[in-house]
This record gives structure tokens, C-alpha cells and sequence, in this order.
């Protein structure tokens, strides 16, 4: 989703007392962008149902600090319970406490979402590697291909392991986790760079499976 | 993780009024079978956190229903979050309100699982088709080859989608939705697919991963 | 076919001398299984041919020491030619001496089905594997992923020789023989791992290309 | 093998009445080509055995009607039972009677060999396609790309099913069956086609596991 | 190379006469840029050589016209007739005549070189795509995955074309042709879509062979 | 085109001073042979156009030298600034100077075309490998599969560099140059051999995107 160098975390259990009667009428400002590309958000006809009171609290938040709803939120809002997992799923693995970096985390997400050939999260993770990492080439180039970059070894073995987990899920083997602790991960780091391989091999499918389009906005960010 | 025919549902947010003193300890007799191939249960030493009382009471109902703790749960339950949201995301999945059947979800897991050759959820899911179709062949077509089965026209659609959505992501298009549409899934329906079989396209990854080991206990059920 | 544990070897040249009278009558009482999911055995309109004494008799054999008839002998049985050359050529290489065991010979015999997605081998070598290991998981998870069992150096050597001849077989080379040496395999070891990686290519592509059904039983074997 | 047009047909059962005595010296003036590019002929050391009645007559066959011995028999010669039962199934496959012609088979035979890439089928069966044929670019077309060669609808049938055969075994269904039905072809005739891919399949394997090496005398033959 | 919008054409034989005392320190004023990340060029050692006259005069034209020289240019400039004959068929292609429109052709490059992960070239002509569509979008979606882009039915079924070409050239045959016909495409289109796509895979080739870096000024093109 | 052993060589620019005068008349003793099988040469109707003084002078030259018009040249010859790019690149990379051999760049041509299988490189080209070989069954090794050639170190890394960046182009890195660098090539050869590779896999593609028919002499050259 990109919501980098603004931690949106928002944990889905101390989700702010939002009173029942938070109005999603609330939501009524955002203005969500009906531009050539966006519109609509899938090809699903899935109409986004009344927001839970966690929910239309973290896309107040959402608004306020990215200034838009990211669209893979719209398209899940059709089913609370479906928002709110993904929501909680999706803080904690991108924005949670681990030993692999968030800008590293995005750089997994873009180079497996590269594999898979994503449009959505391309778009939207390119623009969160760019972000995070301050250098817009980086962005350029997990989305391109992730071998044309000028990575250390930790961030090259990290990629190598998770563009491999991604292609040929079944061939990974101990030699591929000794690769990764050599490069000097633990074995939480691993367990967290291949929760974010897949991670990104399901939003990519539910992505591409709905033909989901990013905000346009995207594109222009951290250039 | 194949608790078919038990719907052990159980929603993260309405979780049994679990009181905080709820001992892990509760969780004492079960045996974790330490048996020759699920010993340990993945690959990385990430030892088991205290349970938090939603999560003692799932594991204690998984036990009294199942009559065994299936190992993702205890891969997971190195952490509460992830233990959490990946239980939450799953339970709504696979046992929540769906024009696809619990049996059809457990198709798309199996054949998913084979496109990607994972041990774990071959097994467990396997297990899965076999209980909720009562026809104990079509678990192993599901395993072996989903092209074996003599399927209506319906499931083959629904699985045609599903392995090409796991093999090619990134080439499905209008055409293949409306193929299901045209075989009788609704929009929402095709979401439902979509997001189980993007939901075993992550499993699938942290479980080889992971080299996580299925409960023996699966391989001689409903046979 | 899975003869697993019963050597029903018939050697063609020295076919018992099974008198040009014996009937096939006398293979009446086999109940050819008209269950659900083998019949008809194959796609193919090729009804069965007067058995040759010689191919009576090993019948009869097969009756009474499997139980039934493999359905790959039925299917082959609308030519005696045909027949005798396949059992020839079968028993000779599952069942002749060679340096790789009975055991290994059927491993690779399924690690080979799984690549090819062989719905008839898997199932009835899969058996087999289960019987001669007396460790059904190993049947297993031959099927679903050989990397996934915990092999020696030898047979994991074996296997990844036979996967590799069977998914690139241009690309073998003396390196793939020097590993089979350095694991332990003499020359003609190595030629009976090709031989029989060679044959299951052969018969996984007859039974795809004709939709051969395996016998029921086979399923329900050494659970 | 490659002996198109000269039917060197042997029943292994009807073999000719050689005797005991029959000495393998009898084959001493066969010059085995030590040529540069054909020995040693396999690249495992298994000596050639005592050559058996019948195949001391069917080499001597070989040599009158061929003018050598193809090196596929001399590499299956270090063993008498593996010799016969090849040369046999092979003889039935290539040569028996079948509703598709002798020239059709050896066309699958080359295609299947190129999928494959297998230096010694390729160079033996183009060969044979040549002689065959009386059109030695059919030889090369098969060898270099069958679809580019101008075949009627029926060979081009033919091939398609063959070569998807060779590819994705598990993928081919009643509609590939239907599509020869269409195109002339009997369900007899499907199951020849079907048994000599599986054949090259199977021979392709062996020689590429060997590094077998074609007799040099195939190169230059029907150009 | 990008010189979208500009169109930079120097027929080769029609070069400037450019008289031979053109000095190359002409060129002096040209900042090869040594950014961070396309310096060098390329990973090969080869230093720049005198430039012909014809090609002193081309190099100042791209720097008066896109004010940088493209690093493809200066990469060949290590031998004359090598960086002649590029930049001769080059410009034919890509400006010259055709009812391929120069937008049509850029976008052919920038989807096959996605086939091809070619970091050169899907930086350079993606900025090309951008530049001319006036909808930077576009350059996006080419560089992504070219199906999520809005097309129209003409410009699909050349860029289905162009990725069938580029990911299986030995399947292309005269359906696909006539695919093109159909969408509107003369024999002459047809030849200059395929010489596009086979030009792009020339270039892709020799990019990623060598590590050639784009330009560092194209990422933030016409965004 | 596989101009072997001839050295056709003629450079664009020091094209022989032919009179605007000279009449492609003169080219009409020119049998362009309308054989079978390379009638017509492309499938794209675009007649041939009058031959510049340049072109027609080396279409002479090609008659006189190797007695025939290579099919690929008649093929560009609807538009001359083609057929001359064309021309100018393939005699510089393929006859020009440089450290690979003029029969290791054909070698090259052969190995890539065999990837892609392109039936007109693959004849033009494999009858220029025998003849420069003198050893004709080098050509059909190169044709069928480069690997069953008993090749030297620096032969072998060259092919394997070609058919990697053929095959993977995206996944070339400093460890595939350096691996050339080890077995003796320098920077400028290793721009040669991938300039060749990429070549091939252009013209590979032209000629596979337009049916292009080889001449019909290729196939009996050098035999």
C-alpha cells in the first residue's frame, strides 16, 4: 500500500474506542479518485458496505496522513470482517517490529510482486521502496529487475530467497535458509521475509484475479 | 489446516470471554506429537509464546474437536499477532459465508498446494477433501492431478481459474473471469476464490518456507 | 503396477508352459472392478483381446497373489504384443536384480509420476512405495514433493538424477553421472536409475494420453 | 534406430532357431566404429555379454540388411533380457502393424526427439524420416521445428498431440483425443501414437543419461 | 534510447558532411555523467574511441536535441562501424516510415524488453512511452505487465504479438499473422512489428550481457 | 546466411563505386529458385524493390561467390535502407575482426537459433558451421542439442554464456563474464560473442515472425 515514512500502524485489536456512531458520512471529504485509471477500483461488482468503527477510523487516518485511501482498502470494504484481516495481517508483517528493515520488507514485496508481474502493488510498493529509501533508482529498479541493483550481500541473499520462494516454492530448501543466516539473518528474520513473500504472492493474485488498479497518485510520489 | 466437518470457527474479535488468568498450562495434555516426521515442526528455532487467552481457548477447542493442535497453528504461535490475524484470516476464509462450498475451498487449497508442491497443505488439506466429500479418491486427484477428477463443469471452471491464477497470475484477464461467471460464480464468488486461492499461494510459501511438517495423524484420515 | 512385496516375476522367455489350451475362461471369476472411478479403464475403445497362454497364466497370478488385475495389464490386453513386450520390459526392470532395490526403484518410479502429473502411476506406485517401506509417508511424499522426505545422501542423489532426466533431459551431462558415483552408484546402477526414469516417462504418457483409471483398491493399500 | 526402409523385423518370440552354439564370433568382421565421434558408445563402462541365439541372429540381421549394428543395440547389449525386451517393444512400436504409417512414426519419433533434445534419436531418425520420406528436408524440418514444415492436417494432428504428450503429459485431455479423432485418426491409432511418444520419451532418457553416441553413419544417410 | 518526442534521425549515408577535422574534443563539453548509478556504462573494459565525423556529428546533435548523450551510444563508441551500424538500423526502425506509429513502436520495446527484465531499456524507452502518450501512465504499464493497460483491440494484438514472438519465437505461425491482419495490420506492419521485436531482443541481449546502465536523467522523465 | 569460407565480406561504407547505372537487370540470370519448399521465401507479401548500386553489386557478388542469393537478402530487399542495415551489421559482427573465430560466432549463430528454433538460421547457419568445421557432424551437434559436442573449455563456456543470455537474459551477471574471462576471453570478446548472440536472437525472430523459407542448397552443403 505504500504508506511509507508514515507508519499508519494501527493494530486491529486497540483500534480507537470508535463509537458506533462514527458516521462513515465522515468519509464523505475523501474524495475517492474517479481518475481514467482507478475507476473503477476492480472489475468486481463488489459495492463497499458501512465501514466498522475501527475501519472508518483507520481510513480517517489513512486520509490524514497519505492524504487518500489506498484502493486495495476500497475493494476490500465490501466485507468488514475481509478488511479488518487483511488490515491487521498487512500492519503487522509491513509495519511491525522485525530484524528486516521496512524498507527492506517493500523491497521483497516489489521484486516478488515483479515475479508475479502485479500492476497494483507494483505501483504502489515502487513508490514506498522509493520513499523509504530516499534513492528513486532503487524503486526503478526492484520493479525492473531486482539483479540490476547495486544491493549488499545481506539485501541481494534476502531477494535471491524470496524471488526463488516465489518461483519455485517447492524447491527451497535447508541450503536456501543456511544462505540467509550466513548473509546474517536470524531465524524471526527469515520466518519474516518469507511471511512477506507471501504475503505479496497472495495480494498479487487477489490483485490480478480482480484486475484491481492503484491510485494514481502513486505514480508520482518520491520521484 | 483441514478441520473439516468440525467447523472449529471461531472469530479473533468475538473469541470465547476468555479470562486473562486462562493458564496456558491448561494446554498441558496435549501431546505434540513428537513422532518421527513432524519433529520439529519447521525448520527455525522459534520457540512456542505464552498464548494469549483468545488463542488458548482456540487451542484448547481445536483439541477437544479435532483431538490434535494442527502444527501451523504451533509454527504461528511464536507470536500472538501473527498467530492471531493468521487464524482470523483463515477461519473467515475457509469456514466463513461463501457461495463456494466448504468442500470447493478445500478443492482450490488442495490444487493450489499442488501447483506449488507443498507437503504441508497437501496433507492437511488433502485430509480436508476427503472428509467433507465423503468420496476419499477425490482428495487424491485433488493431490495428484485436478485434471483426473470428473468434476461438473462448475468446479472444473472454479479450478481452471484457481491453478491459473497460482501458475500465471499475471496473465489473468476479463476473459477468465467472465469464464467463471459463464459457469455460474458470482462477483462475489470469484472474489472468494480468488482470495483462497491467493490465501494458499502464502501459506503454501511460509510452510516451504518454514519446511513445516504436517500432523502425522492427517495421512490416515478418512481413507 | 505395484506388485510391491509379492515379486510376481514372470520372465516372458520362460513363460510357465502354459499348454496352448489353457482358457481365459479361466479368468472368469476375475471381477474386472467396475467401480465408480475405473471404469471404463481407459478413453480408448480397445476391447480386450483372447489371452495368450502365456498372458493367462500370468494373470491368473496376479489374481491370486494381488488380488486383481492391474488395470495397466488390462488395458494393454486388446494386443498380445503389446502386452507381453510391456510385462517383458516392466518386470525386468521393477522387478530384475540390479544394485538399486525394489524400494528405490519405486521411489523413483513415483518421484518421476509427480512431475509428469501421472494420475495412474502416482497412485498405483504410490501404493507400491508404501508397501515396500513399511513407512506409508514415504508413499507420500514421493507423491507430493521428494524433497519434502528425509533421505540419505544415496537415494536423494537418485532422485534428483531421475527428476532432472525427467524434466531436462537434454541437459544431463557426466557432472549428473559423477554425482551418482561419488553417492555410491556403480555404471550399471546408473543405467538401471535411467532405465526405469526412462520407462515411467513411457508410461506416464500412455496412461495421460489414454486416461487410464488405477484400480480402487490401489488407495486404500498399506495405509 | 533408424532402418527405414528395410523392415528388419524380428519377433522376439519367433526367433529364428539359432542355436546354442551360435558364437558371438560369428559377429567379429562387424566393424564397431571406433570413429572419432561414436566411442566409446555410452559413457558408462558396461561390457557387452554373451550375445543370446536370437540376438547373435538379429545383429547379424542388422549387418547384412544396414550394413552395421545401430549403437543403441550394442549399448543394451551388456545384458541379454534388456536387449530383448527393447528390441522387441521396439520392433512391435515401429514396425508392426499399425493405421499410422511406418514414415508417421518415425516423423512422432523425431519430433518427440526434439522437444527432448536427444543428439542420438535425432541423428538415427532424422535419418530414418529421410529415407522414409524420400524428402530429406523432412528430416530436417522434424529435427529443426515440425511446425515448420508443410504437413497436411492430419500429420500436423499428429505431431501436436505427440509433442504436448512430451511437454505437459499432464495436461492433455479428451479434447486433445477428440482433436485426432477429427483429424482421421481411430482410437487404435491414438493409442500407437500415444505408445511411440511414450517410446522416445522413454529412449530419449536412456541416451541423454548415457551420453549415448549415434552410429557416424547416420549423417550422411539419404541427404 | 529515448529520443522520443525529439526525433533525433541521421540517415548514415546522408550524414552531415561533417568534415573530417570535426575534432571529438568538440565533445569535451558533454558531461558524461558519472552518477552514482550508471558509471560506468558498462561492466566491460572499453575505453571510447575516436568518433568518425558522421558519428561526432550525431553525438552533438543528441546532446543539442536531448541535451545528454543516450549511454547505448557511447557504449558501442569503441568501434566505429559497430556504433554506425547500431545507431543506422536504430533510427530506420524506430523513425522511419512505417504504419507502425513511432508511440506503437516504443511500446513494443518497452513490452518485450519486460519479457526480457531488461533494466537498459525498459528505463530508457519507458521514458520514450511516457514522452510520447503525453499519459506517463502508459510507460508504467508497459514496463509492468502490458495487459493491465487499456488498450485498444489494434494496439493488443501487436503487443500480444511482439511478447509471443519474443517468449516463443518457434511458435509463431500464420494464425498469429493473420491475428494482426485482422486487427488491421498490412504485410508491411507485420514486418516492421517483428523487426521491432527482434531488434529489442537484439538489444536486451547485448544490455544485459554487458550491465549497461541507463542514463540516470531518463527515471525522472515526463513523469 | 552462412557465407562460409567465402568472405563475402563488403563493408557499407567502402561499398564498391557501383554507377547508379547498374541495373538490377543485371541480377536477372539470378535463379531465384522457386524449389518447393522456399517458394515463397516469406510469408508476407512484399515485393522486392530495385536493388540500390550497392546491394546489387553484393547480390552479385553473392551469386558469383556462393552461386546462389541467401533467401534472407531477398527477403529485406522490399526496402534498401534495410536490406543495407541488415547487410552492414551482419558482415561486420559475423566476418568482421575480433578474438571469437568466424566458425565460433557461426557456432554461436547455431546454438541460439537451436534455442529458439528458427528453421532458417538453423539451415543456413548449420551448413556454415560443417563447412568451416570440416567436420560436418560438428553442425549437427550445434543444430540438435550443443551439448552432446565434445567441445573445448573455451567453446563450451562461450555456448553456455550464449545459451544462458538467450534463454535468461535478465538473469546474465558478473559471474557469467567472469566465468569467460577464466576460460580465456577478453572484455571485447566478450562484447563480440554477446553482440553475435543478440543478433541471432533478432534475426531469429524475423525470420520465424515471416515463415522464412532457407534456400534449399543449405541443406546438402558440407555433408
Amino acid at each position: 500500500m505504500g504508506k511509507a515514512g508514515k507508519s499508519v500502524k494501527i493494530a486491529l485489536v486497540k483500534a480507537p474506542a470508535a463509537k458506533p456512531t462514527a458516521k462513515p458520512a465522515a468519509l464523505k471529504p475523501i474524495p475517492l479518485k474517479a481518475a481514467a485509471d482507478d475507476a473503477p477500483i476492480i472489475a468486481l461488482n463488489l459495492p463497499m458496505a458501512k465501514l466498522s468503527p475501527a475501519m472508518a477510523a483507520y481510513f480517517k487516518k489513512c486520509q490524514e496522513k497519505l492524504g487518500f485511501i489506498p484502493n486495495v482498502l476500497v475493494a476490500y470494504a465490501f466485507d468488514m470482517t475481509k478488511l479488518e484481516t487483511f488490515v491487521a495481517m498487512y500492519n503487522d508483517l509491513m509495519l511491525g517490529d522485525s530484524g528486516v528493515s521496512k524498507l527492506e520488507r517493500e523491497m521483497i514485496a516489489v521484486a516478488v510482486s515483479s515475479q508475479n508481474r502485479c500492476y497494483y502493488c507494483l505501483t504502489a510498493h515502487g513508490a514506498a521502496v522509493r520513499q523509504y529509501a530516499r534513492y528513486p533508482l532503487l524503486g526503478e529498479q526492484m520493479v525492473m529487475n531486482y539483479r540490476a541493483a547495486r544491493l549488499n550481500k545481506r539485501q541481494r541473499a534476502m531477494l535471491d530467497f524470496a524471488v526463488k520462494l516465489t518461483a519455485q516454492p517447492g524447491n527451497v530448501e535447508e541450503a536456501d535458509r543456511e544462505r540467509l543466516r550466513r548473509a546474517g539473518f536470524s531465524d524471526r528474520d527469515i520466518w519474516d521475509i518469507s511471511a512477506v513473500t507471501g504475503f505479496f504472492n497472495m495480494s498479487n493474485r487477489v490483485a490480478s484475479a480482480t484486475d484491481m488498479r492503484p491510485n494514481t497518485v502513486y505514480h508520482g510520489q518520491a520521484r
